[in-house]
């Protein structure tokens, strides 16, 4: 597998984009990465719309010339075919299926919930703010509790599937005028614990290019 | 695991459910099954609220007192636990990846789409049922092809998360006006290869039943 071909299709801020980097980085994969340049437009790169013609979205894993589209799949597919390396699920099939479950979780609550955050115009959030906090709490609580990692004493598959909201915290705080660190302390400090990690620190996009990244996009939307 | 605890919370039409049934079916699994009475009305059992506090929805699959929720991970958790038993997913990871790839698209694709069909009045359709027949041709195009089962010789996971649809097929066709047989002749005769199985037949609900509810639902909701 030294001589593998792994190429990355990805767009810079999208958290499921982030999970295939972090689980790539966990089992020191080397590859290339591909950046969808004109994502917002909706302009779709030839490459991409080879390689995902069902949904034409990224993040798209082209492992030696064969495609593994949706995030999840492309993390599990990794930890299969490197399966010698720091293993991301758990072997026990309990603790499989609830983490399973709490990938599943993030990429639908915190998904939806954020996105309607920095989405809707400033006055008209409502009922948004509550359901994305009360996400939060409910993920904090009932998953992570008072381990380090969601999956226990080690970083797994569900810090893998969540960490990339981590960087979007910041556009969620400010459009959604509340803190994060003062809703869900012990979910901020699993961030930073994160963050102390190469495989992460070097794979999260910034927030503040995030938060600028937003800006522009209301402005450009007319949500204000 | 003969002493084992197996019970399945459902509610008969749902393709999801299914899932579960046709799944320990297929590994000849004895489980209790446990019917939500008060589903449409939103009345959910304590049971159901006590085994999955998060979503509160079925299916969940309760082994020996611990649940296992969201349909596709309990078919995984199915074939990890009785792993030695008819395996659902191929071993190879390539083929692994694709078909949870393709069980993810059948739960997001048939479910959105072929419920917009039953979900709006008949005059209003538009967009929505070429949306569904297009998703279905794809699936029968690309994931389906010549042959016999989404996995080849052999029946598995991507043919156990589409098959609960197939229960759904005339409801699909009677408010949409279109024939899918028409449509997708092989994604049929698929269905009907998969009817000769026990694990299905047994498993499936009554397609007359379904659309007897529907129609019941339509009247109940002003959707004619």
């Amino acid at each position: 597998m030294e001589n593998d071909e792994v190429i990355l299709l990805g767009f810079w801020p999208s958290y499921f984009a982030t999970r295939v980097k972090v689980a790539l980085a966990e089992k020191g994969i080397e590859y290339k990465y591909k950046e969808e340049e004109d994502m917002l437009s909706g302009n779709k790169s030839p490459l991409l719309q080879k390689m995902n013609p069902i949904h034409r979205k990224i993040p798209v894993l082209i492992h030696n010339g064969k495609p593994v589209c949706e995030s999840l799949v492309a993390v599990e597919y990794i930890d299969e075919v490197w399966k010698d390396r720091a293993p991301l699920l758990p072997s026990d099939p309990y603790e499989r299926s609830q983490a399973r479950f709490w990938a599943d979780y993030t990429g639908k609550k915190l998904y939806e919930f954020g996105r309607s955050l920095w989405t809707t115009k400033r006055g008209e959030l409502l009922g948004g703010k509550k359901d994305f906090i009360d996400s939060l709490k409910l993920l904090e609580l009932e998953a992570l509790g008072d381990k380090p990692y969601f999956g226990g004493e080690s970083f797994g598959f569900v810090d893998i599937a969540t960490i990339g909201f981590y960087s979007w915290f910041y556009v969620y705080e400010t459009f959604g005028n509340f803190s994060i660190e003062a809703e869900c302390p012990k979910l901020v400090a699993w961030g930073k614990r994160c963050m102390q990690r190469e495989s992460v620190s070097k794979s999260l996009p910034d927030r503040h290019k995030i938060y600028e990244l937003i800006v522009e996009f209301r402005k450009k939307y007319g949500v204000e």
